[in-house]
């Protein structure tokens, strides 16, 4: 074959992708016929009306009993069919939903949004080693996660637990405002950590109340205790965000064998179920909540009771969900994920399997996309950037194949001779800089150049870039009396002794 | 969660794979429309009738311009798109692929077989490192092949550079019929070393020359030179095998940007007309010979020239050559790989991203599925190994989900109560020994539990798993009279000279 350098003999342009705003083209496995998915969301209907959800919080409680539920024995709701639909149609389709100024992305049929791994006690680098998480390791996180476009939105990367839990929504919602443009996460952990993470973000975004209230601005993640559970400090973040207009991603996280049953289409019955009951709450508390379906369902390991991702029950189980998630009308998310200890070949085929499953079920949000290690207890920092190239290769995978004559190229074909080659072939010249996808840790060198450069693996080459990104990152722009009131909010919060987590 | 240990407190029933046949039941990618499919396709007959392709070959001129082709300047053949059509029409749809007795695989539509990395002049491992293909490295690679049912088909897996050429298609062969029940590959480097070839595998499978004739058994790859050009082994290869009734994959190798228009659908309209300049001269020798349709094109690094895999091109291109395929009718090959010079996570992730590529698109075969390295020039082991978790994983995503009422499971979700647990419910202990997927290499203990165990990376346990399965490795059967005429055929050839290859 021919080498060239053209790179070196024409400057490169600059490749436009479109990770903001991805459209999801491919079409989505059926594995449950029409009446395979009315059957199943029949039984999970059942499932709510006859066995019923233990709802823990008394204000839910209340609620659901006002629009008709019945408790009986035992903090044990049951959910009429005829309520649960009629709350469910109440749900948006769609919307928008907005970070910064100048930053928005839809959710809704066909988009696809990427949150990079979250919620992990750990994090671990080839620097650092595997350590306890910090508010440094939760500022790096969403660093990084601010640095690359295919993640759209943020989630609660790594537990700062060198900080007070009663200060940590401060300290944490403060770093996603002041370091990124993307859509913040906050826990749910009590009305009172909330409304201070609301009250910050309607400083950061520079709105009023009422715009706020009307507008999603913020996500939670609210896991049922499955199965068949919600606790007191999960229903009130659901009341809580509903209330306020803002997103809840109601996700049950049923795990075939463990806390739901060992068959997909039974883990989705439960998990179906304790989403709708959610979801009913949201649109007891305000119609019309932006809420996101969820379905983390995946299976465990039967010799330990490990949860294990990324295998063949994960991906089937997913591709119901998505069928159950569009009968519903409602956006969903889904979650990819590992169970190795380290950032080796397992992680990477584990998250890569998790992701195309996801992506291919049709999850319009997949957590846990980028940088996810031992099934969540750990974050790591070269896997993030060696997940992101899973995640771009499944955004470009999604773009059309273009069509015009010129592209079906006869005319290139022609120009070239038998055994001849096309690197200078007028259509080749007209689209070498921006044609391909330009990798992020992909080493295309030849064996001879690649160990004359030092066998750096994938792994090694992942450290130097997050290692680079972070040197050079600069926070978005942001007004200074804007970031002053937000240190004065959190520094006044935390002498105020913060805000206690609910129970 | 509750940890429990069910293993070994019951005998573990052994759980029935499927990956002998595997039925492909994802929904194809359509990145053409019916219009846009016949565009191409025309567009490919306009190549074939008005450019003309080059074709070395003499007798493989003079049998096309029997058949009603024309011969321009400069060794140019001219088709006719009617002699085109008309021929492709005659290709089997499906057939059934024949290895040992008992050993039979079926490729027609919504089949999915795997082959293992091939071609490769070195081999790598953990032990001896990279260095030139031997007889013993291809003995090894087709015994790793044998021992997985996720593998369905031999390859030319290591070129056994220490066996002089005239001689190696005997030694070759005689290792993959004594080493394998799989069908087993035959380059096709001259009619003699073909008709050897057919010799020797008519007595390895006890078949006279007439039931031979008219049953695949064998299966060669030709690549074209692309643009436009069949080279005279190749040419002599389709003749022969066609003769024969032995399977042609005819397999255009075209690189956008290099070999072939830098567009996806360039690259196609290319790879199209060149398949079928082959599969028309494998009819036109015999009509209704089995042949299966190739679409290899990935992109080249526009940086090097060098080809590259698992890119989201060649991702593109395979669901638009899947399309293209099933407009023919005809079985068709596509291939995996990754350019990666280490089995790193790159490796993985580039192999993994190939294979759901080609598999979703649909492809019946699926070469380079598993150990490919360096584009191919190198077969690893460990990345046999790992490779082989995402081929089964693919194929597990392919099953249907039980929708009976015990998989649905209300009665499972009513037996466990709220907060409760699913490990000791009936439907678990029905199914716990057989429900799941069983891992090759992903390790799920925990993180204190992995790292007392010495921090074992994926790679090192691959790295076990092949010497394992090496060392504890055992020829299928085969008639000691069978195996000593085959020894007797080769000694004898071999003291003849062997056969030349053509140039």
């Amino acid at each position: 074959m021919v080498r060239r350098t053209r790179r070196e003999s024409r400057p490169s342009e600059s490749r436009e992708t479109h990770y903001r705003q991805i459209t999801n083209t491919l079409p989505k496995p059926t594995v449950f016929s029409a009446d395979e998915v009315e059957n199943i969301h029949q039984t999970s209907l059942r499932v709510l009306q006859e066995l019923g959800i233990r709802i823990l919080n008394k204000a839910a409680r209340d609620l659901l009993i006002r629009a008709g539920c019945e408790e009986r024995d035992d903090l044990m709701v049951h959910f009429p069919a005829d309520l649960v639909e009629e709350m469910i149609a109440l749900a948006p389709p769609n919307f928008l939903w907005h970070g910064a100024p100048g930053y928005a992305v839809e959710i809704g049929p066909n988009t696809l949004l990427f949150a990079a791994g979250a919620g992990c006690p750990n994090a671990n680098d080839l620097d650092r080693g595997r350590r306890p998480g910090s508010l440094e390791a939760f500022k790096e996180a969403i660093q990084l996660s601010e640095s690359f476009d295919v993640i759209q939105k943020l989630g609660p990367s790594v537990e700062a637990q060198d900080v007070p839990v009663a200060m940590r929504h401060l300290e944490t919602l403060f770093i996603q405002v002041t370091e990124s443009r993307k859509i913040p996460f906050i826990f749910c952990r009590g009305t009172q950590q909330v409304e201070d993470s609301f009250r910050m973000l309607m400083m950061a975004r520079g709105v009023d109340e009422e715009t706020f209230r009307n507008t999603p601005y913020a996500s939670t993640v609210v896991n049922t205790n499955s199965p068949r559970q919600i606790d007191v400090p999960m229903a009130q973040g659901i009341i809580d965000f509903a209330l306020w207009g803002q997103v809840n991603v109601i996700t049950p996280f049923c795990l075939s064998g463990a806390m739901a049953p060992i068959t997909p289409a039974g883990s989705l019955t439960l998990s179906h179920a304790e989403a709708m009951a959610g979801i009913t709450l949201a649109q007891v508390v305000r119609p019309g909540a932006p809420v996101v379906y969820g379905a983390f369902s995946s299976n465990v390991d039967m010799k330990s009771g490990a949860p294990v991702f990324g295998t063949p029950e994960h991906i089937r189980t997913n591709f119901g969900a998505g069928q159950l998630a569009r009968r519903l009308g409602i956006p969903w998310r889904s979650a990819s994920g590992t169970a190795s200890n380290a950032p080796d070949v397992q992680a990477a085929m584990e998250t890569q399997a998790g992701t195309w499953g996801a992506a291919l079920a049709g999850a319009n949000l997949i957590y846990h996309s980028a940088g996810w290690l031992e099934g969540g207890l750990t974050f790591g920092y070269e896997k993030f950037i060696t997940d992101l190239e899973i995640c771009q290769t499944v955004a470009e995978a999604m773009l059309p194949v273009e069509t015009t004559d010129e592209a079906i190229g006869f005319d290139a074909i022609a120009e070239v001779q038998p055994g001849g080659h096309f690197f200078s072939a007028s259509q080749t010249m007209n689209r070498y800089a921006t044609q391909f996808y330009e990798p992020v840790i992909s080493d295309w060198s030849n064996f001879g150049q690649w160990t004359e450069a030092g066998s750096v693996s994938a792994t090694d080459r992942a450290h130097a870039l997050w290692k680079k990104t972070l040197a050079e990152f600069q926070p978005p722009p942001m007004d200074a009396g804007v970031r002053s009131a937000l240190m004065d909010f959190v520094a006044r919060r935390k002498a105020e002794g913060g805000a206690p987590i609910m129970e």
